[in-house]
């Protein structure tokens, strides 16, 4: 059953069915976006992301705007983390009959402010009925060039780790949502973190200028199950400093009756969308000016590459237990 | 409410929020495929295909196996109908945790065989769980030049409409499978022609070829319908002559207690995925051969392009009155 089998299970055992990738497909299955050569200075860039009613997005705590701006901003994102440029969008739409137009329309507002945002043309799509829950595929394409993508497989033993901003609002925003209660502004501001991420795009191209930076993702699971696929594709370990940690401002100590450790929440939360990415010490403080410039205005160094194959998190002097490692959709 | 919308209304609808396409798209949403140059030589091809399961499918009915075939073949036949050549595909699939490894190896196994078939590389994708149904969406990338690509807008007063094989096999095989009995090989092979269909990319690209063909479309919402298309967006009218559409052979003129009209079914049915064209009077026996020399052994002129705005079909020198026009996937 597939209740006992990982996502990432999944995919590798579902790949092992296709042989004989072409030649020019450069970044097979496995990094934030596929790639491949359209010309000898261009690679194209291809992410698609697919979002379920009820399992990603509930439609009594997300606004349609919102929903149209979010996915295609976790799309942007993917493309951010290998430093490329997005071009081309593509929506496959499933709606059930009840869906109404003043829906639909708020829909198209928010995917179009997104798309005029980071300049995405909505190229194409698929349109069709559903019985039950709203489905929305995105595709996005953008290039990059072969000598300034970054790919998560380059990170090498003494590496600066670094980020470009604070974590765990949006799993925060995530809790209050459930909660249903009325919000003062802090609390509004975790909740928008969690509705209306702003993906990294300036960031991830002023760090593909550097020879540098090594390795880069997007923090879409949690920052240590990220930092850990890194870490997986190139055979390193890390150990990042929780002091280092940029925490989103505002996470109160409490929520409902669930108490909260903030520093938890940004090491494991989730949907953070900001990027991570490894660089040798030399060229440290120039990645962390170039992502300032480029508007992560709290990028900072959390820690180091080693030689190990885990992620360990010190605090005090000793390895912190996480309470999570990040989401895996098909482990209960 | 959706359900007062049509499918294209509401694409229109979607499309209006967004504003200013690059330059780049050649061919913006409406076509087959979305088209953009990549180079002076190169147009990239993208289409995108959402297939859910009690809407598009039923597992009770299809294979893993064919699903996996058919979920990537309906995309084939896409960049088959511009004259492309096929290449990358990206695989999104929302799983609910029932669903058996079995199952998955399967579906697996089926789409590899159509991408070996077609020489398509599976890119990339997403993979999620699902509440409720089985979600798949695939995206696929292909290739052409800007001097081959065949749109649907190109039809000319004058020209001779032609199709690549016969009609209705793929309507009459749901209609069996929906049944439930016992099926005779004559019948089963009906159903294979619902469940496995074969795109016409060796044609398409022979028919790219041919400057004298001005519009191709592949038809999976019926052969009326679809060459309404071709009208719609040339500006023309079609006249089809009923006794030389091709119709499927071996379709029965009663499913269980339903009465069917053979060429009926041909001219509605849909999900035929046989390819229609029209060419130029002087290069239409040209056409044929090619067609035929490129495996579609059946193909056939059907009627002329003509004046006015709507597909008309005579059938003993009389308009036929058709039974329906073809699949919305949003009227009741």
């Amino acid at each position: 059953m597939l209740s006992e089998l990982g996502e990432f299970d999944l995919i590798e055992r579902f790949l092992s069915a296709f042989s004989n990738p072409s030649r020019d497909l450069v970044i097979p299955p496995g990094d934030d976006c596929a790639a491949f050569r359209v010309s000898p200075e261009t690679l194209m860039l291809v992410t698609t992301d697919l979002l379920i009613e009820h399992v990603h997005f509930d439609l009594s705590t997300i606004h349609p705007r919102q929903l149209g701006w979010k996915a295609m901003a976790v799309n942007i994102s993917d493309i951010a983390a290998m430093g490329g440029t997005p071009a081309f969008g593509f929506l496959s739409i499933a709606l059930p009959k009840r869906t109404s137009t003043a829906w639909i329309d708020a829909l198209a507002e928010g995917m179009s402010a997104c798309c005029t945002r980071y300049h995405v043309t909505l190229a194409g799509g698929d349109t069709t009925g559903s019985l039950h829950d709203i489905v929305i595929n995105i595709g996005l394409i953008g290039f990059t060039s072969p000598q300034r993508c970054i790919r998560r497989n380059g990170a090498l033993p003494g590496d600066c780790i670094q980020v470009s901003g604070p974590f765990g609002g949006s799993a925060a925003g995530l809790k209050l949502l459930a909660l249903g209660t009325p919000l003062n502004p802090l609390e509004q501001s975790l909740i928008t973190a969690h509705l209306e991420p702003i993906p990294r795009v300036a960031c991830g191209q002023a760090l593909s200028q550097l020879t540098g930076v090594h390795a880069m993702i997007d923090v879409s699971d949690g920052l240590i199950q990220d930092l850990g696929h890194i870490c997986h594709a190139s055979g390193v370990g890390a150990i990042v400093s929780a002091h280092s940690v940029p925490v989103y401002p505002g996470i109160p100590d409490r929520i409902g009756r669930e108490r909260i450790d903030p520093l938890n929440l940004a090491l494991s939360g989730g949907e953070d969308y900001e990027l991570v990415w490894t660089v040798s010490p030399e060229c440290a403080d120039a990645a962390l000016a170039s992502a300032v410039t480029a508007g992560a205005l709290h990028a900072v160094t959390i820690g180091v590459i080693g030689e190990g194959q885990s992620v360990v998190v010190m605090l005090d002097g000793k390895p912190l237990q996480l309470a999570r490692a990040g989401y895996d959709h098909f482990k209960p």
